[in-house]
C-alpha cells in the first residue's frame, strides 16, 4: 500500500510514535539501522567462523570481528544507548521509546548489541552498578563496562529450586570476618562463558531466617576469578551453545570476597532485581521485534526465490503465503506498538508505574516473533531448520523469552490479578446500571419484560 | 498493577497516545463515558423493550428513550464527534485519535452512537455529502442529518453476487431523459428499517461497458419512498433483526429520480466508496474496543460473583480464570494501540496514506473483541448464551466484523501483497550481506565451513 | 483420493470401526442417510415455517410436517435407534458405536432426531425410566415416550446458583404427607416449551442437611400442568428461541405430587443423573459430527458457487480455502473417530469405564464443529450469519455444546486430575531410568559428561 | 477416571483398536514397551556419551550400545517388526495396526528403531528392495540390511531446487555404456553420516526431455565407497547433528555404477517413490505419538516435583497445569486413533486406498506432538530447553514433520482439493433439497416466507 518500499528506519516509525523521536534520534536510528544491515549481519557470519570448533575453543575464543565491530560503533556515536537520558548521564541521552527503536535493529544481529555495548546481562549491571554502586564499585566495574573492556554475568537462577519464584533462591551468604563467603550452585548464568566476563553480581540469601521474605537476598559483586568457583559446564539451548557468551552451570564453594563488595546493604537484593530490571525489562522485547522483522525478510525472500519454485509457481503465487506475510505484518506492528508504549510508559515515569504495559509486552511479543519464525522455517523447509539460515537459532533464542525474566504464566497471573482487582468496581457499576435501568422503564411507563431477570452480578452488591 | 482501579477515561489513554489529546477532548472523553455508562447502558434496556414484539411493531418503531437521548448528549455537546477536525468544519472537531477514544466508549451501548447522531451508516454518508455534495444535496439531505432528525442507508452489497469485490455490483443505473432509472437488487441495507430512514445513496452500474472497471458505477441519491422500491425482508444476525435499524433485502423496479440526484458524476462511484470509507474505515474497529473491554467488564463480574460458586469457590479462585483476564487484557491493549495508531496516520495525511495501518486494524482487532467475547460467555455459561447478559448480542454483531466492509481475507491479502512488494528490496539487501560477509571472511583469512553454503536466497540477484 | 466420490454413509464408515458394524446397522445407516438428506432436511425448511411468529404462536405450535415425518420413520423401523442392544429390550438393539454413526446423520437435521423418536432430552430420559422407574411409571410415562406420543424434560440447572456444580442445586423437596411439595426455580429446562411435554424429572433437594452432599438429591416426577408451575418466559440461544421445544425458566410454588412418583428412592438424585447420562453423555458430541459435516458441504457448495467470484475467480481456486477444506476434514474425521472410541468403550463395558473417552470427547467435538462452522459462515459472508443459511443457527447450537452437560473447563479439570494420578508412577519409571543410564554408563567406562546432571524429576525419589 | 493407572501397552489400546489386535501382537507389545523403558532409554544416555565431541569423532562413531541392544532385541524376537504381515514375509509378521502401536513406544527412544532394526531409512529402503529388487540386488543389500549389519540412505532432496514437487529432481543420471553416471547434487541424505551406512538409493533424472513428467525419474544404487562421491557437510537441526546418522550434504560428480545398479528399470523413479512411502508413510506419525507420551510424562514428572515448587505449591496444584495435562491427553488420543484407522485402511487395501487417511495422520499427529512438547519445555523452563531434558531435541525432531515426506501444506492441498471434488455432488444434494422443500410448502399449504430466498447455492443448478 506504502507506494515507497524503500524506507529508512526513520521513515517506518509508526505515526503514533514518530512525534516522540527526536532529530537527532531519527538520524542515530537510521544510522544503526545502517550499522547493523551493512555492518553487523555481515559480520555475524564472520564471528561465527571465527569461535572454534571444540567446546573448549568456543568459550575462550573472542571473535577479532566483533573489536572491529565496536571501534566503528564507537565512532560513529552508537555507544551505550540503552542508558535513557533521564535517568543515566552516562548513557547516550536518548528516551527509552528512541532506544526502542533502535534495540529492534540490534536485534537482528547476532553481534550488533556487543557491538554498540548494549547487549546483556551488561545492560542490566551498568544500571545496577550507575543506580546504587559506591564510588569505589563504579571505578572498579562500571567504568571498564561502559568502556566494552570487559563483561559481566548476574548469577540468580539455581538449579535444584523453581526460581521463577526468587524467593526460592539458597546460595548462601555469610558474613565471616571482613568477608561474605558464598556456597551454593547457579545455572543459566549467561555470559559466564566468555574469556571477558569479570564480574559476577550475584544474588543470594544472607539473611535466611528474615521474617520478611523479601529482605532475605543480598547482591554480592564478586571478580570471576575468585578461588572456589567452578564452572560446571555449559548449557546448551535448543542443541546451540550460544559461545562464547555461553550459560554457565556455576558452583561456589567457600567464595571468599572482601565485606565491601556488597551492593548496597545486606538485605536489599529483591530491591535491586526489581530496579535492575527496569527499562532492562523489554530490551529483549525490543530486540524480538527485530528478530521478527528479519524472519518476515527471510520469507520474502523464500517465497519469491526464482529457484524454488514447487509445481511451477513461486510460493508467493500461493494466497496461503500471502495470508502469512500479512498475519506476520499483523502481529509484529501490534508488537511494536505495545513495546513502545510500554516504553513511554517508563519514559512518563518509571519501570514501577508501567508495570502493565511492561507485562503486557512480556507477554505479547515472543508469540508475535515465535509465530513469524515458525512461518519462515515452514516456508524454507530444511533449510529453514539448519545453519543455512538463522531462522531455527533465531526460534531458539525466541523460545526462552516465555521462561527467562520470568515465565510467560507468571507474567499472566499477575497481570491477571491486577485486573481482577477493578471486580468490585465493575460490580457495582454494572447494579448501578441495572438500578438505572429500573427508574427509566418505569418512568416509561414499562415492566421488564423478564420479570425474573438475572442480570443481577453479584450477590455482594445485590442489596443496594 | 496501577493501584487506582477507578480512573476515568482520560486516564486510561495509553501512554504513547496521551500527548496527543487536548485538554478539551480529554474533557469530552470522560464526559462520554459517563454519558454512556449512567445514560445509555441503562436507556439500552429500555430501547429493547420500546421495540415491539412483531416483526411489523419493531420495524416501524422508533424508541422515545433514544430522542430524549440524543437531546442530552446534544446538550452535553456530545454530537457529531466523529467528523475531523482537520477536514469538515461542520463536526465537533476533534482528531481522529481523539475521537477514537471516544468511538470506544459508544461502542459499549446499543444507544450511544445514535444518540451522538455518531451511528453508522449515517456518519460515512455525511462524510460523502460534506465532501461530495452539491449545496442544494447538502441543504436537503446533510443538514438533516447532521441534526438527526432523519436517517440513511447505503445501498452497496447484492445479493447475487460476490460483493467482497465491488466490480461485481450489477444494479443498474440508466439514463432516460431528466433520469435515472434504477432496476436491480441490494440486500444488507442497514438502516433500511428505521421508519426515520429517508435516502438511500444506491451504488450501481451506469457505464457497465466502460473498458476501466473502475469507471463503470456511479452512486445515486435515492429518496426511500421514491415509487418502485420494495423492501423485501430483513435479515437477521445470529438470529437478531437489529431492529429498527435493520438491514434489508430490498429491490429496485424502474425506480426513477432526477439527474441531479448523482453523487459527484457519473462513472465516480468508486472514487466516493474510497473517500466514504475514510476515517470511517475504523469506526467499527474503535468502537469493537469498547465492546471488548464492555465484555472483560462482564467476565471481572461474573468470575467474581457471590452467588456463583461451582465447587465451592469463586471463579476468580482459578487460575484458568485469572490467566483469561490477562489474555483479554493483552489482546485489547494492543487492540487499542492498533486502531489509535491508525487513526494517528489518518489525522497525519488522509486515509489512502493510511492504508495498512487501516488493514491491520480491521484485520486484528474483531479477534480480540471476539475471544473476549467468547471467553466472557463461557464464563456466564447458560446466562452468556441468552437475553440475561448483551453478550451473545454482542457476539453476533462482532462476528460481522470479518465480513463487513469486505472481509478479512481481501484485506489479508491486499496488506499482504503489499507487504510482498518489498521483496526484491530484501532478497538485495540479503545478497549484498552475503557478498559483504564472503570478502569479510577473506579480510580475516577465513573461508567459509560450509562451502556449499546457500544462503543466496534468490537466483534473481545470485550472478552478482 | 478416493476416486469415488459419491459413497453412501456405510460406505464411509472409518475403516477401524467398520468391522463393528454388522449388516443390519450398515443397511440402517444408509437407510437413515437416506431418511435425513431427502425427507428431514426438506422439512426443516417447513418445520420452521409452521412455527408462528409471535412468542405465543411458537410456543403452542405443533409443526404438522413432524407428525408426518415420525410416521414414515416409525414405516421405516427408523424408531428408538437410541437404545443400546446390552442395555435395554425397548431399542432398536444397536450397539452404540452403531448408533453413534447413525445420529451423525440425524444431527444434520432440525427435524430427524425427533423424528426418529431419538431426540434429547426424552432419550436420557427414556434411559432412565426404563432403568430406575417402577412398572407403573413405566406404564405411565415410558411408554407414550417410547411411542412418540409425548415429550419430556429434565430440570436440573438453576438461575440462582452454579449449576455446573450439581451439589449447589437449591429447588426444595419436602414431604407432607403422603406428597412431595417442591419449592423452587429452573431455568434451561429444554424442552418445556412444547405443548407435548407432559411430564418433567425434577432434581432437587429432599434431604439439604445430609453430610453426604452426594446423598442430599431425589428425582421426582411432575406432570407438566401440576398447579404451582409456573413457565415464566422462554430462554434465547443467541437470539434464536428454538421453538417449539425452547428452554424454559420455570418457578415451582407448592407443586404437590404423591409419593410414588419419587424415582428410585429419596436421596438418589446423584446416582440417576450419572446414569442418566450414560451412553447419551455422547449423543451430543454424535450429532455434533454431522452438524461439522452438513457445514463443510454448505463451505464446498459456496466456494464452488460459479454466481460467486470475487476478483474473477471460484473461491475454490484460493489455496487459502482449499486449506480449510483440509483443516475441516483433519478435524472432522479425528472427531468421529473420538466419539466412535468413546461408543465402543461403551459398549465394551459401560459409561463409568468410559470416563475418559467420553470427557475427551465432549472437549474435542466441539471445536471441530465451531471451527468448520466458522469458516462456513466466513466463505458465505452475509448469507452465512443471515436466515439464507442454517449456519449461523448451527453455530449458537453447537456453541451452547462447550457449557450443556457441564462446562469444558470442568470435563477438562477432571480429565486432567485424573491423568495427573498417573505421577508417582512416571516420576518412579524415569528415575529408575536414570539409575540404571548410571549402571550402562559405569558399566561402559563411561561417567556422566554432566556431573551435576539434574535429569533426576522429583525429590520424592530422588533418595532411591 | 481409570482406577489403575500402572496399565501396560497391550491394556492402553484404545477400545476400538483392541479387537484387531492378536495375542500375539499384544504380548510383543509389552515386550517392545519393557524393553523400550528399561533397557533403549537408559541406553539413550550412553549412546549420546560414546559419540565424540568434535565432528570428525561423531560422525565415525558406532556405539558399543547399540549393538547390545540389537543383539537384545534380536533374543526378544523384537527384529523388523515393522514390515508388515500382508505384503513381506521377511517381516516379524505383524498388521500396520499392530506395528503402529509397537512403533509408538520405539519412538519414545532414540536407539529403540534402530535396535529393533526398524529406523528409517532402512525401514523404507529395505521395503524397496523387498518389493521391486533383483534377487541380486536382494542378496547383496537387503540381506544385510534385514540382518542389522549394514545401512542404508535414501537420496532424493535437492539443495537447489524446491524438492516438495519431486518432479524439480535434477541429479543427473546418464548412461555411458555398461553404466550410469551419476552427476549433482543431494541433501538432507540423513543416514548418510554413520559409517556403517553402505548403499545409497539415489533417485535423478534418466530421461529428463520425457513429456510425461513422472518418467524422466529413476533410483539407482550406488555403493557409498563410489568414487566421485563426497559428502561435503552435516546439517544441522535447530543446533542438533542428530550423529553419527546425520543429514548429509552430498555432491556426485561422475559417479559409476553398473547397470544392473538400477531398481527395475529406467523411468520407474517415480513408481518407486510412491511405493517405498507405503506403510512406511505414517511411521513418523506412528513414533511421534510415542513422543508425545513421552513429553507428557515428563510434564507429569515436573508438575509434580517436590522439590520445585514456585510461590509455594506445586506446578499441579494450579489449575492451569491441569488444563495443559488434558489438553495434551485429548490431542494425544485423537492423534492415536487418526494413526491407527490410517493402518488399518492400509491394512484393508493399500497405502494408495488410504491416501485421505494417511494425509490425515501425516497434518494431525505431528500437532500433537508439538503442542505437547512446548508445554512440557515451558513448565521445565530452562531445564526444558537445555540438554537436562530431551525435550528441546524431540521439539527439533518433531518440528520436521511438517517438512520431510512432503511439506504439510502439501499434504494440506491435496487432501483439500480431493475433498472439494464432491463440491457438484454436494450442489445437487442441496438443490434437491430445496426443491423438495418447495414442494412440501406447497403440500402443506405454505409459501416461503422469504421470497427471495438465496439458499441456491450454485448457478450451474440455478436454471431449475
Amino acid at each position: 500500500m506504502a507506494p515507497a518500499l524503500n524506507l529508512t528506519a526513520s521513515q517506518r516509525i509508526p505515526a503514533i510514535a514518530r512525534p516522540f523521536v527526536s532529530d537527532r534520534a531519527a538520524k542515530t536510528l537510521d544510522l544503526v539501522e545502517k550499522f547493523v544491515e551493512e555492518e553487523c549481519l555481515p559480520a555475524d557470519t564472520v564471528f561465527f567462523q571465527q569461535l572454534g570448533q571444540t567446546a573448549g575453543e568456543r568459550f575462550s575464543a573472542h571473535p577479532p570481528v566483533l573489536e572491529d565491530l565496536k571501534a566503528k560503533a564507537k565512532k560513529l556515536g552508537l555507544w551505550n544507548l540503552f542508558l535513557p537520558r533521564n535517568h543515566f548521564k552516562e548513557g547516550a541521552g536518548f528516551s527509552n521509546l528512541e532506544y526502542g527503536l533502535m534495540a529492534e535493529y540490534l536485534g537482528k544481529s547476532q553481534t550488533a548489541s556487543e557491538a554498540c555495548n548494549c547487549a546483556a546481562p551488561d545492560t542490566g549491571n551498568m544500571e545496577v552498578l550507575a543506580k546504587y554502586g559506591t564510588e569505589a564499585q563504579k571505578r572498579k566495574w562500571l567504568d571498564p563496562l561502559l568502556e566494552g573492556k570487559i563483561r559481566s554475568a548476574f548469577l540468580m537462577t539455581e538449579p535444584e529450586v523453581a526460581s521463577s519464584d526468587a524467593t526460592n533462591i539458597q546460595l548462601n551468604i555469610r558474613r565471616d570476618g571482613n568477608e561474605w563467603v558464598l556456597n551454593g550452585s547457579k545455572w543459566w548464568s549467561s555470559g559466564a562463558g566468555d574469556p571477558r566476563c569479570k564480574v559476577y553480581l550475584v544474588m543470594g540469601k544472607s539473611d535466611p531466617n528474615n521474617s520478611n521474605k523479601y529482605k532475605q537476598q543480598s547482591v554480592i559483586l564478586v571478580p570471576a576469578d575468585t578461588p572456589g568457583i567452578t564452572i560446571n559446564r555449559m548449557l546448551s539451548v535448543f542443541g546451540y551453545d550460544d559461545a562464547p557468551h555461553g550459560h554457565g552451570h556455576i558452583t561456589f564453594k567457600n567464595v571468599r570476597v572482601p565485606l565491601d563488595h556488597i551492593v548496597l546493604q545486606p538485605g536489599s537484593g529483591f530491591d535491586i532485581i526489581q530496579g535492575r530490571l527496569g527499562p532492562g525489562r523489554i530490551h529483549h522485547a525490543m530486540r524480538a521485534v527485530g528478530v521478527a522483522e528479519k524472519a518476515l525478510d527471510y520469507f520474502l525472500a523464500r517465497i519469491n526465490d526464482e529457484r524454488k519454485k514447487p509445481f511451477g509457481a513461486l510460493l508467493s503465487s500461493h494466497g496461503v503465503m500471502i495470508q502469512r506475510v500479512a498475519e506476520s505484518r499483523v502481529e509484529i506492528d501490534a508488537a511494536r506498538l505495545v513495546v513502545l508504549n510500554a516504553a513511554m510508559a517508563i519514559d512518563n515515569g518509571d519501570a514501577k508505574s508501567a508495570l502493565k504495559e511492561i507485562a503486557i509486552a512480556k507477554i505479547l511479543v515472543p508469540d508475535a516473533t515465535l509465530h513469524t519464525l515458525d512461518r519462515a522455517i515452514q516456508a524454507y523447509g530444511g533449510a529453514g531448520v539448519c545453519q543455512d539460515t538463522p531462522l531455527a537459532k533465531m526460534y531458539a533464542n525466541s523460545r526462552t523469552l516465555h521462561i527467562v525474566d520470568g515465565p510467560k504464566e507468571v507474567h499472566q497471573q499477575q497481570l491477571g490479578k491486577n485486573e481482577n482487582k477493578r471486580f468490585k468496581i465493575v460490580q457495582q457499576k454494572l447494579e448501578a446500571q441495572r438500578v438505572k435501568a429500573d427508574q427509566l422503564l418505569r418512568k416509561y411507563g414499562l415492566e421488564r419484560v423478564d420479570p425474573l431477570y438475572l442480570g443481577r452480578v453479584s450477590a455482594g452488591t445485590s442489596k443496594l
